[in-house]
């Protein structure tokens, strides 16, 4: 009944299509527009005393951590932590969180300054999205805001398994332009050192037998990456 | 009555002291040991194939991060999100949590080669706190974890009045050292730039009217401690 009440409150205070939009992107009926409002409010539409969306940004984006966190913890149980927290990079990241933002068509609902050409470069959309995930924890707590993260969020806008496979792009751009070009390329194993406990590993790549690059990291495959990547700018690949 | 069944199995499956021991650190009665047992198990104790304790570490640092993020979030609703990410990562840095760790008595705890003795300089026990953190998520789920980080973590353990005027050191300790050397320092703002719609102030440092160190930061209070940082430095003062 109480619900009912505040929802037909909102529904006459001026906020019924903010309301309406919200509950489609959300998937549920927002309790308290006001967070969600904040959420939406950009600095550069405010003077600096204003409050803006940043504060809900820097919970939204913990949050997000969170859950992102226990979904890729749960989903891949034989991967290490290394490669968790590599995809989770990938996911939280601004641009893919800029990307999910545009697709959810946030652009139509966060207030900004639309004279400032620079703002559209400067991911605003995806920092928005995670103040509105702040937004959403506030008001509804952390089992619905993991809910509204994996339905909303991931499942429809997040491609993992493109994320998955990004990594090993360096190594197949740098192997396809030695097909192309009649260059042997051989990845060769030049060190293997201890830190503390961990392994470190420094992989060269040589191209006709010529050493052209080498990479540094906890796995051979990472640092097999790390060597391609530097080998690929090196040789000026496209 | 299915949980005294669960209870009464645990104490007579050999894990009796503990359950009891975790019971006194954790503030409740672990439901299924085994999460714990594995958040306890550090790497040094296993072959390479085993489960150790780092991908409940990975989780237990995403649960972290977002319960503290709340926590500042609440606790200081004026500051902001530089601020609050500042504060955070005083925190849940290595240092921070480790001490923690062997405070609350992970030390008795943790399985690891105890022969290695570069081990006791790399924080294994504040990660494996982090992993504990990870191990209680995934047995009680995020209220009690959160209940647990707040209660039997933060407030007995975390001084944050301290972390707090860390940052203040810094400047403190250059003005300080002016006082007992009879020397005049000075702050001096350099340049205030903009980044798309953020500002970026340098603030330079004088002593006796001579450049020793300038700093770069969104703020001017960051900017003259990064500058102080860098003085001390270059000056050499113990």
């Amino acid at each position: 009944m109480r619900r009912i009440t505040s929802r037909i409150l909102q529904l006459f205070s001026g906020n019924k299509q903010l309301l309406l939009q919200l509950e489609h992107l959300l998937g549920f009926r927002p309790l308290h527009i006001g967070f969600y409002q904040l959420a939406l409010m950009h600095r550069s539409k405010l003077d600096e005393t204003e409050k803006n969306n940043e504060r809900l940004e820097f919970l939204g984006d913990a949050i997000l951590g969170a859950v992102i966190a226990e979904f890729l913890f749960k989903k891949y149980p034989y991967q290490d932590e290394g490669y968790l927290t590599e995809l989770r990079s990938k996911i939280v990241r601004r641009e893919t969180l800029n990307n999910v933002a545009l697709r959810m068509g946030l652009n139509k609902l966060v207030q900004y300054n639309q004279n400032d050409k620079g703002l559209s470069r400067s991911h605003i959309f995806g920092n928005a999205l995670e103040a509105l995930i702040g937004a959403v924890y506030l008001d509804q707590g952390f089992p619905k805001t993991r809910q509204f993260i994996l339905s909303q969020m991931l499942k429809p806008y997040v491609d993992l398994d493109t994320l998955e496979s990004t990594d090993t792009n360096y190594k197949n751009r740098l192997l396809s332009w030695g097909q192309r070009n009649a260059k042997t390329i051989s990845f060769d194993t030049l060190d293997e050192t201890n830190e503390n406990t961990r392994k470190i590993f420094t992989v060269g790549i040589l191209v006709d037998g010529e050493m052209v690059a080498s990479g540094t990291a906890y796995n051979k495959k990472e640092a097999g990456q790390v060597a391609a990547q530097k080998a690929i700018a090196q040789l000026q690949i496209p």
